[in-house]
C-alpha cells in the first residue's frame, strides 16, 4: 500500500506544496467552505502531510467531507463567555481545525495582553494534529498545554465498551531555534492506525483492542464499527486520558449536546516573561535540549532523538522534494462535492 | 519486611495519626525546624501515611535528615518575580514540603483573585508527594496542574546516564464531593522503590534500569548508587518527562545553581468560574465519573478504579485504625538530631 510508503510508484501522486493545498482548497469550496476556512484547514492538512503523518494529511479531506457533521448546519464561532484571560467559544458545529485554530489565535491574543490564558472550545468535531496549534502558539514566544477530548474509543481497565477518548496531550515552548513540542495520545493506538490498518486488513497487535462487544481482537476493522482500544501505559496512561477528558469539560464539552462525555479543545497559553526575565526561558530550554541530546549512548545509537525533531526534519525534507499521496485519495479528493453535488 | 506489609508484627509499630504527627514534630524540631514548619511537614508525611504511601510516609523524615541539604544554611522564603497572576519563588535552600506548601497557598490565593495563577519554586528540594499538594488546591474549588522535576534519575532512550528527573505530573479537579486527583511519575519505578528494593535485596524487573556505567542491571543498589531508570511507556514517557523538566526552567530552576537539570516545582490553578457558571464543571466531572464508572465490565472485574479512590480510602481506613510503621524507622526517628546533636 503505497499509503505507507514513501516511494514513487504508480500508485502514488507527488505533489508539491502548493498543489496540494490547490487541490484540498478547490475541494473545501466544492462542498461550501468559504475561502479563508478552505485555507486555514489546508495549511494544516499540507503541514501534517510535510511532517510525515500522511494520515492526517490529505486523507482528512475524505473524512471531512464523509462527516454527517459536515453536512448539518454550521453557525458562526462564538465566544460565549469570556474574561481578560479566558474565553469559552462555541464552535457552532464548524469542524475543529477552524475552531481550534480560532482558539489558538484568541489564546495567543490574550497570553500576550495578561500573561495567562485559558481558551476553550465546544460544539466542533476533529481538532486535526494538536502539534501544529501548539507550534503556532510557541512560535510567538508563548508556552502551551493543549488537550482535545472526543470520539469514545478508550476502554477503562476492566471495562468492555470505550468510555473515554484518544484525549491528547501536548505541550509546546518555544526556543531560541525550533520549538520544543510534544504531542501525544493517551490511547495505545491512534484512531488513524486503526482505520488504516482496517483498510488494509492488517492484524492490531494483540492485548490492546476489543470489538464492539468488549471481546479481545486483533481485527481492526471489528475495532475499527464500534470497539475501542485501550490506554497507552496501562493506569497511567488511564489517569492521564481521565484528566484529558476532565479538562475538556473546562472547554464545555458538555454543553453542545448534553453529554459530559463529547468534543472539547482547551488551551492553557503562558508567556514565560511572567515567570522570569525576557529570554531566559528561551535561553536555557536551548541549554537543556543540548544538554539531554549531550548524554553518552549506547553502543549503536547514533544520537538522542527529542520530540518534534523527525517532523521538522521531515518538513523541511518534503518542502523540497514534495508530498507521495496515494493516487485513489488525489482521485477521491477531485470528486468531493462532485459526486454528491 | 514489615515496610511492605500492613500486618501487626514484632517488627511493627501501630500509631495513630497524632501519636505519628508528635513523632515527627519532636524529631524535626531538634533539626532546627520552627513549630510551623515541622508541622507543615508532619501534615503531608502523615497523610502520605494514611493514603498508604508508606514510603512517602515517616521513613522520609530519616531522608529530610540526613540530606546534606537540611544541614546547609536556609534563608526565609521569598517571592523574587511576581504579577497579578504569577510568582516566582525563591525556596531559599527550604526543604520542598515547606516551599511547594507555600506555594501551592500563594497559587490558591491569586487563583481565587484573578482566575488563572502560574507559581514556581526553585533553589529547594524533596517537593513530597504532588497530589498533597493538588488535592489541597482542588478542596479549594480549584483546577490544577502541578510538575515537579529534580534529582537525575532517568535515562533517554539510548542514553547510558541520566539526564532528567522522575519528573511527576499531576491534576487535580473540585468535585462535589472528593476531589479527582491524578499524579503519576514519568519513571517507569518510584526511586522510592528503587531505594526500598535495594535496601531488601530485592531483583528489579529487567529492562528498566542501568547501572552507573550504563549497563542493564537489575540490581536495585547498582542502580541506587548512580544509575537510573528508563521513563515509563517509552518515546512518550520520555517526551512528558522532558515536557516536565521544561516546565521546571518556568519555575526558575536553574537559577539555584546555574545549571537546567535541577529542582523545581510549578503549579498552574485556574478557578473554574472563569470558563462556566459556578458549580457547573463540579456537577459535570460528578457526572462523568459516574459515567466512566458504569462503563460495562469484564467478568471478574469487580469495578472501573479511578485513580485516588484507593488512596481516599485507605486514608478513610488508617484514620480508624492507626499505621503501621516499621520499629527501626520509628527509633531512628526517635534517635534524629539526638545522635549527632
Amino acid at each position: 500500500m503505497s499509503i505507507l510508503l514513501d516511494t514513487d510508484g504508480p500508485e502514488t501522486v507527488r505533489l508539491t506544496a502548493v498543489e496540494a493545498h490547490g487541490l484540498g482548497t478547490d475541494a473545501l469550496k466544492r462542498i461550501g467552505f468559504p475561502d479563508d476556512e478552505a485555507k486555514i484547514i489546508m495549511d494544516q492538512l499540507v503541514d501534517n502531510a510535510l511532517c510525515g503523518y500522511k494520515f492526517a494529511g490529505l486523507p482528512r479531506l475524505l473524512a471531512i467531507a464523509k462527516d454527517k457533521k459536515t453536512t448539518k448546519k454550521r453557525e458562526p464561532i462564538r465566544i460565549v463567555k469570556e474574561t481578560p484571560l479566558s474565553a469559552l467559544i462555541d464552535g457552532g458545529n464548524n469542524v475543529g481545525y477552524i475552531t481550534a485554530y480560532r482558539a489558538a489565535e484568541i489564546a495567543i491574543r490574550k497570553a500576550k495582553t495578561t500573561g495567562f490564558a485559558s481558551v476553550g472550545v465546544h460544539n466542533s468535531y476533529y481538532s486535526g494534529r494538536n502539534a501544529y496549534y501548539a507550534e503556532m502558539i510557541a512560535r510567538e514566544g508563548l508556552v502551551t498545554m493543549h488537550v482535545a477530548c472526543g470520539h469514545l474509543k478508550v476502554l477503562p481497565p476492566g471495562g468492555t465498551k470505550a468510555a473515554l477518548g484518544t484525549n491528547p496531550i501536548c505541550f509546546a515552548f518555544p526556543t531560541s531555534k525550533e520549538p520544543f513540542v510534544f504531542d501525544m495520545g493517551t490511547a495505545s493506538l491512534m484512531w488513524g492506525e486503526v482505520l488504516l490498518y482496517s483498510h488494509i486488513g492488517q492484524q492490531l497487535e494483540p492485548g490492546i483492542a476489543f470489538d464492539a462487544e468488549g471481546n479481545a481482537t486483533q481485527d481492526a476493522k471489528a475495532v475499527f464499527n464500534g470497539g475501542g482500544v485501550v490506554p497507552f501505559g496501562g493506569h497511567k496512561g488511564f489517569g492521564l486520558s481521565f484528566s484529558v477528558q476532565t479538562l475538556g469539560l473546562l472547554a464545555g464539552s458538555f454543553l453542545a449536546h448534553g453529554k459530559v462525555q463529547d468534543y472539547g479543545f482547551l488551551f492553557w497559553v503562558l508567556n514565560p516573561e511572567i515567570m522570569l526575565p525576557a529570554g531566559d526561558f528561551q535561553e536555557r530550554l536551548d541549554e537543556l535540549i543540548e544538554k539531554v541530546k549531550a548524554t553518552p549512548r549506547r553502543p549503536g545509537v547514533d544520537g538522542i532523538r527529542l520530540p518534534s525533531e523527525r517532523a521538522f526534519k521531515e518538513r523541511a525534507r518534503r518542502r523540497e522534494e514534495g508530498i507521495l499521496v496515494d493516487k485513489l485519495v488525489v482521485e477521491s479528493i477531485r470528486s468531493i462535492g462532485i459526486r454528491e453535488g
